[in-house]
Order: C-alpha cells, then sequence, then structure tokens
C-alpha cells in the first residue's frame, strides 16, 4: 500500500497535466475510462516492448464501441481541430458544444502558443534563407485578425466558437482597439524588417476600421509596415477572391510577394498566394 | 492524508492517460515539471473561473526558460507534427529524434486512427452531397502507401521515421504484400463504389511492383477500382509533377475528378488536384 498525502497527490496531479504533451489546463477533460479503455491501454503498456504487435489492436476494423473512436459519428476534440487545420474540414459555422473546453484549454494554456511558433519559426528559417533583389520590392503579406492581433479576450467570453458569429458584438470589441498582440507573429514582422522584406497588412477588416485598427496596431507594437490594406465598406466578393484580387494589384505593381501568413485557408488560397504560403492555428471560426 | 492503494493509483494513473486527449500510451511523456511550471500550472488552475486573467500569460512575450516554450529553437512534438501536417514544415528528411516516441505513441495508440477517421467522416459527407452526372465519369483518386494500406510494421521497426529512407530494407517490406489495410480509407472506398463513384489507385510505387501491390490490396480487402497507376521504372520527376501529370490524363480521357486522397502535401498539390482534396496524417515522412 502506498501512502500519498494531499499535497502529493495535488502535485501528482498537476505534474501529469503540466508534464505530458496535453495543454497545462486539461483538467476539464479527465474522465473515468470505460473498463474496456482500461483494459486496453493496460495490455498496451505491456506489449509496449514488441513495438509492432498493438498494430494488430491500431489498424483492425472498429465494430461496436470502443470509447470517443466508436462514438457514432463523433471523433475526439483534437481529431476535429486538426481536420479543421488541415483543411479537410471546410464550411463549418461553429465549434462542436462539446469541444468548448478542448479549444478553451487549447487556447488559453501553452498549446496555441507553441503551435504557434512552430509555425513562426519554419517562416523565419524560410526569410532568412531568401536571396534578396536588392531593389526593396520584396513584401510579406500578413493577416490582422488571429494572426498578428488576437481576439482571445472576446473569444473567451463568447463560448471559444461555440456560438453563432455576432457581427455587433464583435465590432464593439474591435473598436475597442484592445486586441492583445500575438507576439510570435510579432517576432516574424520584425525579423522581416530587419531582412529588408516590407510587411503589407491585408485584412477582411473594412475601411471604417482604419483607424482604430491602427492605433491597436501600434498599440500592440508593431511598426513599419509599408500598407495596411482594407476592405471598401459593403464589398461584396469572398475572402478569397478579395485577398487574391488585392495580392495581384501588389504583384502588377512590381513587387514580389515572398510570403504570405494567415489563420485561415482563404488568406493563402488563390494566385497569386505568394512564393510560400503559412497557416497559423485557429480553431475558433472558419471564414470561406 | 489520503491514502491510495497501490491498484488504485495504477488505476488513477491509466484513467488519466487513458482519459485526456493525448494518447493512451502517452507514458514515455511523462516528466517532472520545472518548478516553474508547476507554478504556472497552480496559478491558471486558481485562475480558471476568470476566463480573459490567463490571456496575459498566454500572449505575452516569452521571457528566458518555460519549460517546452523555452526550448532554444525547439517546439513540442506535437507542434512539430501540426507544421507538418498543415505543410508549414516541408522538405524534411527525418522526424527529430527526440519525437521518435511521441510519433510511435501517437502511430500505435488511437490518435493516428481517429485523426484518420475526422479526415474520412468529412471525405464521406462530401462524397454523399455531390450530384453525380449519371454517365459513370467521375473518380476519386487514392494514394496507396499511408493512405490505402499502412507501412507502420515497418516504421515500427525502423525508428518511425527518425532514421534516413533505407530504398532497400523498405523494397524489401514493400515485396512481401502484407502491409495493413487502413480502415477508415477502405470505408471511402466501398463508400464511392456503392455511390457511382470509381476508384483510381495512383501511387509512387514502381510498375515493377503491380503484381505485389494488387496481391496486396486483394489480401486486404480492396476491390472494384477502376484503374492502378504506378510509376514507370526510372521515371524521373517530382512526386507532384508525376501525379499531376496522371490526373490530367484522367481528366483528358473525359473522367470527373470529384476527389483525391492522400497522405502526402504532394498527393494533393498540382492542377488538376481534383474537385476536392484530403490529407490524411503522416508524420512518418515527407515526399516532396
Amino acid at each position: 500500500m502506498a501512502t500519498v498525502t494531499d499535497a502529493k497527490l495535488v502535485f501528482l496531479l498537476v505534474a501529469l497535466v503540466a508534464g505530458t504533451s496535453c495543454t497545462a489546463w486539461d483538467l476539464s477533460g479527465l474522465r473515468m475510462p470505460t473498463e474496456r479503455a482500461v483494459q486496453a491501454a493496460a495490455e498496451r503498456l505491456v506489449e509496449g516492448a514488441d513495438a509492432a504487435a498493438p498494430l494488430i489492436h491500431a489498424l483492425r476494423p472498429l465494430v461496436g464501441s470502443a470509447g470517443d473512436l466508436g462514438r457514432r459519428g463523433g471523433v475526439p476534440c483534437d481529431s476535429w481541430r486538426l481536420a479543421v487545420e488541415t483543411y479537410n474540414k471546410r464550411d463549418w459555422r461553429t465549434v462542436p458544444a462539446k469541444c468548448e473546453k478542448y479549444v478553451g484549454n487549447y487556447m488559453m494554456g501553452g498549446h496555441y502558443r507553441s503551435d504557434s511558433r512552430a509555425v513562426i519559426n519554419e517562416a523565419i528559417a524560410y526569410a532568412e534563407s531568401l536571396k534578396l533583389g536588392g531593389n526593396g520590392k520584396e513584401v510579406w503579406v500578413f493577416d490582422i485578425d488571429e494572426t498578428s492581433l488576437s481576439n482571445l479576450p472576446y473569444y473567451a467570453t463568447h463560448g471559444f466558437g461555440t456560438t453563432l458569429y455576432n457581427s455587433t458584438s464583435f465590432n464593439e470589441y474591435v473598436l475597442e482597439g484592445s486586441a492583445p498582440v500575438l507576439p510570435e507573429t510579432q517576432r516574424l514582422f520584425n525579423k522581416l524588417i530587419s531582412l529588408g522584406i516590407k510587411p503589407v497588412f491585408l485584412t477582411g477588416r473594412t475601411e471604417n476600421q482604419r483607424a482604430i485598427t491602427v492605433a491597436n496596431l501600434r498599440r500592440q507594437g508593431y511598426s513599419g509596415w509599408m500598407n495596411l490594406l482594407l476592405k471598401p465598406v459593403g464589398f461584396k466578393a469572398s475572402a478569397i477572391a478579395y485577398k487574391s484580387g488585392e495580392r495581384k494589384k501588389l504583384q502588377d505593381a512590381g513587387f514580389v510577394i515572398v510570403g504570405n501568413i494567415g489563420d485561415q485557408w482563404s488568406d493563402i488560397l488563390g494566385a497569386p498566394e505568394g512564393a510560400r504560403t503559412f497557416k497559423l492555428p485557429d480553431p475558433l471560426y472558419y471564414i470561406g
């Protein structure tokens, strides 16, 4: 019999949660597993020494219920998120209600941040590898919302994407001009300027939000962008059509779009995409 | 003081591991957190009631070391995997050595399977939504390795992608014809046939592997494909160029590629891509 004090048990729980690849907040996801799941986990632990054996389990057809995997039509929230990030899942309107806590944990813990960091590390390595023409024509396109600035303070109080988009309350939030910086993106932004590549903001925000957007960007430490392209009020087009059209204008004006980064696939699809594109994570909403 | 028996403690550990969104195998990832990480986790637990407060932590610039996030240049293995799956990370040659256990756990536990399931659910929903022309011209392109068949038995005994590709030993494995089915993909394959959409295999495997590939596919329960397109021996071209060229031929022959599924971005990039593409997970290797 092992004797564990309350303090040690709490430490053990915190250590487990903080020490796995789960977010540090993932206590909400804890639940008692089914007897079968425990049995299966135990078998895998025992069989761990023989790497090929559990294959038989992993790849054989699923029959009946086997925990998350067996839920009729359902997938675990992290598989939903991967399907979103890889553009397998499209045209979704809200985060599944059952995934509110998962998405909240993901966004508020370290997971979102480290996923963003992995993207920015690649973007910086790519930027540093470029040979520039020396004529100052290279630009890099940045989306704003969930790319350069974060609306997480809004979404954290609006169900983490589980409720339908409300333009009234969201625009009120935008007009506060208080959206915090996404520090990883800012690291790329500043690196590009130091390399001589000019940042261009290209956003679905509308022209009448220019002043507050500039103020918000400046307050959060952004400076030195070449251009801030906002959508004309009342402009009707898909995000892909609007943004690729604006990139075409940049290209026609003699600029070379060496990079393009956004949180939505609609930021980075549609010719000219830019010589290389980067997709930041965003499990909160979808813009087609 | 709480008293916990050994059996209960083991159950608790198994329950924690099986019950979170981590893979059921993630024991290897457990490690003692730094004092600072524990402190931060504790703070987040306390502050959990106020959803906006931890934002300040999550988004402020990182200074110094903070566990995984602070590792110089490094990112956690799940952020590496997401960067791979979203095509942010390209042209990589091997899985990082430190991620061998992570990738092993991912592939052998339920995680790979549920991520695949999420993709296939979307593909089937899309296929069911199609209005077919009634002339039998609709086809769906399937990659083979890590899409229709799994080479996990090989990779499980070769470091889960952490060692450089060895064409000799891999081709020996292929010639055994023993690669197991990926059951989620087979579910899509059979659904398409029932809907009247013709599956076409398009693979980087070479023509001299046709017989064993057919035998392997049949043994694993595949039947009813329209065509199996293998690469001519000695054919030199990138995967994107080869595969998009073959898709062009299909299109020129009057077929409509309504879908295209693979585990590599090089399976689904390059016009004509197909009306809709699906990216299955693959953290084991990269084909450009």
